[in-house]
């Protein structure tokens, strides 16, 4: 082999992202060391920062290097709307969206019994909390169409209920521009469920 | 924007690497920080020490971290036969055949005059130094049908031939299991021009 042993170290570690196979992983160390070790420097040492410093907002939960994150600390913000997402992807995708003004609680997973993940391990305690302060006035809930992500929405929608807040669900149906052809069967079923007058 | 600018520079980061885009960039930063901190200080660490420490075998021009590489080095090679390739990938794939048991010289690119590439800058200075020493008996060219791989390949047969030694080229045709109904047309060229009596 005319791997070094240092270059062999370096394509499986490059592995460990996520959808690198060995090929991908081969092609980035070779494309690094041959035209990019100036970036490759860049990108050690910004992982080792950000890895090393960002932690969770401690209001929302989403990732921040911050003791609370932008959107907590944001004075524009509706802070009587809290949207329950379930990874800070989600919040990065609605924000993209630019159509909501409220503020986000980040769970970083759904209850799932089967995987011994129960409320607290998704920080459902901290909602409590917040729910508590009496400042939310609507729950609204983005968790996703899954077993667990149904289950974990019930569980949040008794919370909120037994301390008088309202909660919501995003609509899911038909996607914008989607044809109905290539539509999976249980999205038409909510699609037909969720109708509305025309 | 709930990214923190500390994200944000890991996302910019990760997609210096070749075929990760902005999406990508993002699931690989919030998979490292959600579920493999340790791993993502592990790549840096890795990343760093391997563009600091690899860099090119004073005898065949591949990437070591040693003076000579592994290959150069080994007492079980033919050290009258090199084969010429353009990167340190093809010898990586050449390897892996396990067909060939003689040495490599690695040009890391081709002459391309457009692109102000001389023979000087794929080494070919070495490559004349390691004729000289008499010890090569057969220059077997691998570099790619390119117009400036075959450019590469022919001068190299010349430095060859004044020098006595054989030159071959390695046997370009319809690949293994490949279907006629598939191969393009500059392959099937070559598999007619190169056809041998049955």
């Amino acid at each position: 082999m005319s791997e070094t042993s240092l270059l062999k170290d370096m394509i499986d570690a490059l592995k460990l992202l996520p959808g690198v196979g060995p090929k991908s992983a081969q092609r980035m160390a070779f494309h690094l060391l041959e035209r990019d070790r100036e970036g490759a420097l860049k990108l050690a040492e910004t992982l080792k920062e950000g890895v090393t410093r960002i932690g969770y907002c401690s209001r929302c939960r989403t990732f921040t290097e911050h003791e609370t994150c932008r959107i907590c600390k944001s004075p524009s913000r509706k802070r009587a709307q809290l949207c329950i997402v379930e990874t800070p992807a989600d919040v990065v995708a609605i924000e993209q969206a630019s159509i909501y003004q409220g503020l986000y609680f980040v769970l970083h997973g759904r209850i799932s019994p089967l995987d011994g993940i129960g409320p607290e391990d998704i920080g459902l305690d901290l909602l409590e909390q917040r729910l508590d302060e009496g400042e939310i006035e609507e729950i609204i809930l983005a968790t996703n169409t899954t077993v667990e992500g149904e289950v974990t929405a019930h569980y949040i929608s008794e919370l909120a209920s037994a301390r008088g807040v309202q909660t919501t669900r995003i609509a899911h149906g038909v996607p914008m521009g989607g044809e109905l052809e290539y539509v999976d069967s249980g999205t038409l079923t909510h699609a037909f469920q969720g109708r509305k007058s025309y």
